[in-house]
Order: C-alpha cells, then structure tokens, then sequence
C-alpha cells in the first residue's frame, strides 16, 4: 500500500500519554481532565441508555441538542442561527475540523493555518488533495502578522483556519482581529475554518470573540466547538459545527458518510444537561482560572519562566533558564522520565520550529492534588 | 462553495424514516431494531460512565475491547490476529469504511463495487479521489458474475469492496468465491474493503465466508464490522476494523485524523458484555431467524413474491404482481403513505438501476407485534 499520509507517525499526545503512563508520571501532556463530568450528565447517560434511547440520531444530530446549541449561541454571542439549517451534531470536534475541509477544499487549494496549530489541520487538507501553508504566530505573544498573512493569499487560498483560543498558547484573537480578517477576504473566495473548541475557558475577565459574533466572517465559516472539553467528558467524543445553511448542506453530505450521526444518549445526556444546567458554561472560567492560578502561582517559585494562559485549559513555559542545551522534544521525554511530569512539546505543532523554540506545554485541567504535586517536582529542579 | 458531492441528496434512510415519522407508518425502511440491546450491555454503559470512564480512549480503541475481537475472530474464524496491531476500533462501521478507502485509495484509482450496495461507498471513494467502477450482481440471486469482474479489473483497480451478508439482498458469498476472487487479484496491487457487519445475521445453518477465514485475501483486506448491528444499539456508533498490521498502520493514520478515537464508556461496556456473555452471538441467528420466519410466513398471503434472505435482516420482496406500474421509489412511497408500512426502494443502490426492477426492502429487526401488524397490511393490499 502506497501511504496516503507518509509523514504521519503517532500523534505527541498518544506517545506523551503513553510515556507518563510507562514511567507513571503525572500526565500533563495530552489535553483531557483527570477529574470527571459533572454527576447529573453522567446519570443522564445512565438513564437514557436505559430509557432506550440507542438507535440511530438524526443525521444531523439530536433535534434537542441542536437547539440548545442554538440558544447557546443566541444566548452568548446574539446570534440567530436555525438549529434545523445550522447546527450539526459530530463524533468529535476533530471529526467537525475533518468534515469541513472535506467540504470546502479541492486537489490544489491552499489552506492557511497559523503554526503552532493542532496537529489534525494538516492531514485532514492533505487528504482533501489540498496544500497547508503554513504562517508562523510571534513566539512572544503568538498574535497574527497581519500583513504576511495579506501576503501569503493567493487566488487558490480557499480557507483560513483559525483557533482561539489558541492550543498551545491560550492567546486569543480580538475583535479587531476579525474585522482585519473580514477586510482581507472580502471579495476572494476564501472560508474559515473557527476552531473554538476552548471557547469557554477565558481568563481574567476575558470576552471570547466568536467568528459566530460577527455577521460578515459567519457567511464563511465552520465554526467548530467541543462537548467534550466544555463538559469534561473527553472521551465522549461529540462535537459540532455550526455554519450558515449553505455551508452546512455541504459539510453534511461529507459528514452523513464519514460517520452518518453522532452516538445517541450521549446526545440526549447533553441536551437534557444544558437545558437543566446553564450555570455549567457560565462558571467555567472560574473553575478553570482557579486551576490556572494555583498552578501558575506555584511554578512561580520554579526556573520555568511563563506568560499566564488568557485561555484554553493550558500553560506554556519557557525552560531556557533550566536546560537550554535540549530542544522541546528532548526537554519533554526528560522531565516525564527523570521528573515525573509529562507535558508536550510544542515543536511538533510547526511544519518548521523555529530553532530558539525552549516551550513545553503543561494541560492545567487536573485535580488541586496533582497540579501541587506536579508544580512541587517541577520546582524542584 | 463548489461541492465535492455535487450528485448527494439526502441519504435513502434518513428520507424514508423521516416519511414513516411524518406519516405514522411502521419503519421496516432503515435498517435498525425496534426494541432495545441487552440489558446487561446497558447497565455496564451506565455504570462506566458512572465509574469515571469518560475521558479519551486510546487511538486504537480500548485494549479490553479489541483483546474481545480477536478472540472472537479466532474464536469464529481460525485466525489469530495480534490485537495491537490488527484491531482498530472506530466511531461506527460506517467510518471504518471511509478510513479504509481514504487510508487504500489515491486519486484516480478505480475501485470496484457490487451494485446494489450501500450508499456510502461511491461518496467515500470520491473524497479519496478515486472512481467507482459498479458491477451489477445478479437480479435474480444477486450473486457475482466472475467473467465480467475479470474483464473489470485494469491496472487502476485498486480495491474491491465486497459485502457479506449482502446489505440489501441477504445473499452470501461462499468459500469459493472467496478462492475465485483470490486467484484473480494475485500478483496485482488490489486491497479488499469486507464490509461484514451483518456477519453473525445467517439462517438456515448457513456458515459465514468471512474473508478472515483466508490466509490470502486477509493479507490485503480490511474486513469491518459492526458493534451497533450485532448488539441491537446502532445509535452507539461504535466498529472496527481489523487488517494485517501495514494496512491497519495505513488505516490508523487517517482514523487518527478523523476521530482520532471511539467513545470510551462505550468501549468499556461492550468490552465486559463480549466476555460475560459470549451466547450473545450465538444466539444471533435463531433470534433473526424467528423475525425472518414470522415476516414471511405471513408475507406469504400477500400479492409480494420473495425468496427468504439467507442473511442480514432485511427481506427483499417482489412487488410486480401489484403495482407493476410503479418504480421502486414511488412503491415505497406509496406503502408508506396509503398503507403504513416504510420500506426502502432498491434502485437507489445502483448507479443504474434496471429498468425492471421492482424489488423493495423491508428491515425485519422489529418486535413480533410490529411484524404482525405491518405483515397484516402488506397482506391487504
Ligand atoms: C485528541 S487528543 C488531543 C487532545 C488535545 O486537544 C490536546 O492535547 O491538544
Ligand atoms: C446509517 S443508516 C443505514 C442503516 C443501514 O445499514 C441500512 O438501512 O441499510
């Protein structure tokens, strides 16, 4: 079999995953909580599954989950969308991203992503037939270059995919940064691919500027979101894209054959939670900036020196004062084996790392007990 | 935004249970059951998500479940395959089949499908790139015809996709059209896709041919099934696929990317209901046996003519001693709404259909009293 990915191993987090769990390091590496779901969405699971409510959804998702997602983004960033028209259920946010550039890109399109960037963005426009053209985010605060963007488009730029906040880095794109992205692919046939999928977890007070929240971008865009990381419940695996309708029809006729539907009680646990529960979304950031605070107060009193995260569920930290003679990689294996804390390089998320790069990326949703611990050993070198 | 699927609709089964919703017809259209899985399998769902099993499994599905499906297929199938590296778990056998041709087929491969077949072969090879060459089976008994898959198959052929039991006729492959299509795809760069997610669906003693029972068709095979169809909870969304080790590499970088993994509670249930109830599947053919039997029997004061379905739980029946005047489509239609049974037309598993079919499908996965009563109106018109 000729390989239709040939560059593509194991992904960092399975490897990192697996390496905290060989060498029985505190696992801050992969993106996930080491605390559960909230207890009453865990009962709905348990009640639906035995109410009967295990056969196929609707392809486009649970009536009332889409609804609920509906009012959510009524509700947060004043927008009107049609659950019926809009809104599409997915096995995963990584499936919503897959399905969107299957949607929109054709052999030869050009996708811009901003490197550091998740590392499914690649793959998924390389089997689209597309080509990923990679910009670099600054490496001090990992903001666009507004005119390197300008000019890296060219007639067959098709999509522009965007993350805030943003994995690795928790920075976040402002509103006036849409405004400059509205005016740069005005009158171009270019569509975004919004990665939201943190969209819950600002800091500080911090106000999340959803692509949803402006008129001219939406007309454009998937914007994609995560059950999964705003409930705690990784593992679940469902997601969603909410794009206007004609983008929708077209995301759905590659979505109603990569997976038909997403899985169905978790489907009507979800619904049933958030129209039980809105207080969830709205006391997240709190919950996570505790998390943010303890652990970063902490590693105050380490080598590691840091810009606290104004979102995600993540903390970088720049160990040039430690050990400046390892790149990220090395730097990473070393404190999972030798210090008993997995974290992920953030090399990996560049087609080209830049070689100064002396970041490793730390996933602060744990438990009080492990983030101390964890800060404890990393102080301690 | 220019389609990728310019030619998809809405799928078959999504308009025809939508038309049994609307109508208040009796759904034997979309294939799923109509009374619920094992309440043992459900209760260890509800205690797993209860228990914290709720964050990312890895990749490759949960080691517990996969160990399950070897030792099935060894079990079942005389052959021994390495869990590791031959059992991939994914979000449904539906994506199982799309990571297998996204994972086997480059642009312009050709790939070989038996029609009638389920519909979201041709849209999966598209995506890849790749073109459907369509073989009709037989109408009468919807077997291959050898001779003309022969003079099928050029230097593009890349893959063939077989399907036993056969989704929507019930036929079966058998242990020499297992050799056959071995001695004519040796020496050429062909894979095999073996769509086998009915295969614990047989009647009469009748033994699956699954392409796991041959040493050299397995060497080039993705053979998939499905968790959803065996268990009675399609709305879990769960398969796998299993394949020699370099094709479940190549398969795995593109599942890595699509979903990266399946649902963890999910995994966790199926993979403790497998060991503490393997009878499950034994039981399986006298179960749809029984529905199979009650269907037909009473079928049988009908004006519909049908040979039994030797697997898979859909019954094709004739029509033409009815309406001859009505196509396929219009049929089911008009015994959805003027005679409240749902059934699914079978042209729309051709690329072209012919002329004189006038077969349609009903799915006899229902409870006795839904058979009774749906066989009680195919028996007055
Ligand atoms: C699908 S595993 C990746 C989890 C994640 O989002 C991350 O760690 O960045
Ligand atoms: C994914 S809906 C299709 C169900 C099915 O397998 C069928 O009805 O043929």
């Amino acid at each position: 079999l000729i390989s239709k990915l040939p560059n593509v191993g194991t992904t960092i987090f399975t490897t990192m995953s697996q390496l905290a769990a060989d060498t029985g390091a505190l696992n801050l590496s992969q993106g996930f909580p080491d605390f559960d779901g909230p207890e009453a969405l865990r009962e709905a699971v348990a009640r639906h599954v035995m109410a009967g409510h295990n056969q196929y959804a609707p392809m486009t998702g649970l009536p009332a989950l889409r609804e609920q997602v509906a009012a959510k983004v009524a509700d947060l960033y004043r927008r009107d969308v049609d659950a019926a028209a809009e809104v599409t259920i997915t096995p995963g946010a990584t499936q919503a991203i897959f399905c969107a550039i299957q949607a929109a890109i054709h052999p030869g399109d050009e996708v811009i992503v901003f490197d550091p960037c998740y590392d499914s963005y690649e793959p998924s426009v390389q089997l689209a037939g597309g080509v990923c053209i990679h910009q670099q985010l600054s490496l001090s605060d990992f903001r666009i270059d507004w005119q390197r963007l300008a000019d890296a488009i060219t007639p067959r730029t098709r999509m522009i995919v965007l993350n805030t906040p943003h994995n690795p880095s928790g920075a976040l794109i402002d509103a006036d940064d849409l405004d400059r992205l509205a005016a740069l692919i005005r009158e171009r046939d270019i569509y975004l691919l919004s990665d939201e999928v943190y969209e819950h977890l600002l800091f500080d007070g911090r106000e999340h500027a959803s692509v949803l929240r402006h008129d001219e971008l939406y007309q454009r865009a998937f914007v994609i979101s995560s059950f999964g990381k705003t409930y705690h419940v990784t593992g679940w695996k469902t997601g969603y894209v909410v794009a206007p309708p004609m983008l929708s029809v077209e995301l759905r006729k590659v979505h109603q054959y990569v997976s038909f539907t997403g899985v169905t009680p978790l489907q009507w646990a979800l619904a049933d939670f958030m129209a039980a529960h809105p207080e969830h979304i709205t006391e997240l950031p709190a919950f996570y900036q505790a998390k943010r605070d303890l652990f970063c107060d902490l590693l105050a009193g380490s080598r590691f020196s840091f810009t606290r995260a104004a979102g995600t569920y993540f903390q970088l930290a720049d160990y040039s004062a430690i050990r400046p003679d390892l790149d990220d990689v090395a730097m990473a294996e070393w404190l999972t084996r030798e210090h008993g804390v997995a974290c992920i390089p953030i090399s990996v998320f560049y087609q080209n790392p830049p070689a100064d790069l002396r970041l490793v990326r730390f996933c602060f949703a744990k438990r009080e007990e492990t983030l101390r611990q964890a800060a404890e050993r990393l102080c301690a070198i």
